[in-house]
């Protein structure tokens, strides 16, 4: 990709999300009609609104279905993850966000969520799927930790946070990941996006892919708010 | 129950709790302890850590042990919340809190949130199941709607909040909730609950259990922070 990221280019490397509790069938409605608009790439509901969400963006989209697993606080157990993502391999998702058990990395259980990354991604294979950490609540050799297993599980990409926590992607953040994973597996980053200084720091850092709430997004790729950073 | 309430009676009403994903091995731990402790009327873990409480608690345990289910979001496609739930039975969990479908309910399909509040409190029968609302994100209408079907469905409690989003338990909407319950079911009121002028003017209202920080909770049968507003 070519960089600064901007407009269509950058469209395509954004994923627009309603996943917050509140989020309703008119909330999704809009999503879909501003990534068809727009060219997202990607588009993230909670499991149950993705059937509302394949309908709103009608035939033949060329926006992804995405959903997450487990989320948002990875607590859930591994039966309960997989028949989720199970199910929504089912209702036709394209790509699935799993969230990691954070208790039990931070617990230092690394075993037990290893087994968890790999159980959901063999089970929704060859279907892509990002190893959500949210990093917030994540120590720098977590985070490395968190990197390897996504790295040797074969996740499609390490994501950084939720949009839940009190943190997001940080610069700082950012970085430790790039230094684990060095290219092996796609970064995304999400949580607090805001601005072009933030997304070009963090292409910068091989970020290729941001989850961004919808109406940021869209103010970004069509020029709206940090014009001045644009090309 | 005598008001105001205090000391080993005011615990015998309080669900203590680590359900956020930070939560380690070690806050479980430190849970089961203060429990056993104080006799705290249940503790609740996010779902991967029921087995871990129950064994931290020990054999002959006074404190009921609950779990939630399809929390914090309510996103979760009703199928998941069956295995879920199921799964928690299974487990021994003596007490379930379900998340309802916020996005659902805000979007007025308010026959899916009811086929799935009733599903899930037949699939666990007789298990006491708390309909959690989320009332922060909710109309007083639509606060009343949630309390009608938790009413209908025999659900044990109308509980307020997750903990998780920006407001808890208020005066407010706790008295939205007892006019529109009027004592058909008991109302826990969790969330931001920090001192005893709150539990008092909560307990004025019925509620009867209360969702508070394990910190917290010790602080307050304990006697001290508050201790002003004590007998």
């Amino acid at each position: 990709m070519t960089l600064p990221l901007r407009g269509d280019e950058l469209a395509r490397h954004i994923d627009v999300s309603c996943v917050q509790a509140f989020h309703s069938a008119a909330d999704i409605a809009e999503l879909a009609r501003i990534a068809n608009a727009h060219g997202f790439v990607a588009a993230h509901v909670l499991p149950h609104f993705v059937p509302r969400l394949q309908a709103n963006l009608g035939a033949g989209a060329k926006t992804l279905v995405g959903a997450p697993v487990g989320f948002p606080s990875g607590g859930a157990t591994t039966a309960t993850k997989l028949a989720e993502a199970r199910e929504l391999v089912t209702m036709g998702a394209q790509e699935l966000d799993l969230m990691i058990n954070v208790g039990r990395l931070i617990s230092g259980d690394t075993a037990y969520v290893d087994a968890e990354i790999k159980a959901v991604i063999d089970a929704v294979a060859p279907l892509p799927v990002k190893v959500l950490l949210e990093v917030h609540y994540l120590s720098d050799d977590q985070i490395r930790i968190g990197c390897e297993l996504a790295i040797k599980r074969k996740a499609a990409f390490v994501k950084t946070s939720t949009g839940w926590s009190p943190g997001g992607a940080t610069i700082d953040k950012v970085r430790v990941i790039r230094e684990a994973t060095r290219g092996a597996i796609g970064i995304k980053a999400s949580g607090g996006i805001r601005d072009f200084a933030t997304i070009d720091a963090l292409s910068e850092l091989g970020v290729t892919r941001f989850g961004i709430n919808s109406r940021v997004a869209v103010e970004l790729v069509t020029h709206q708010v940090g014009a001045g950073n644009g090309r």
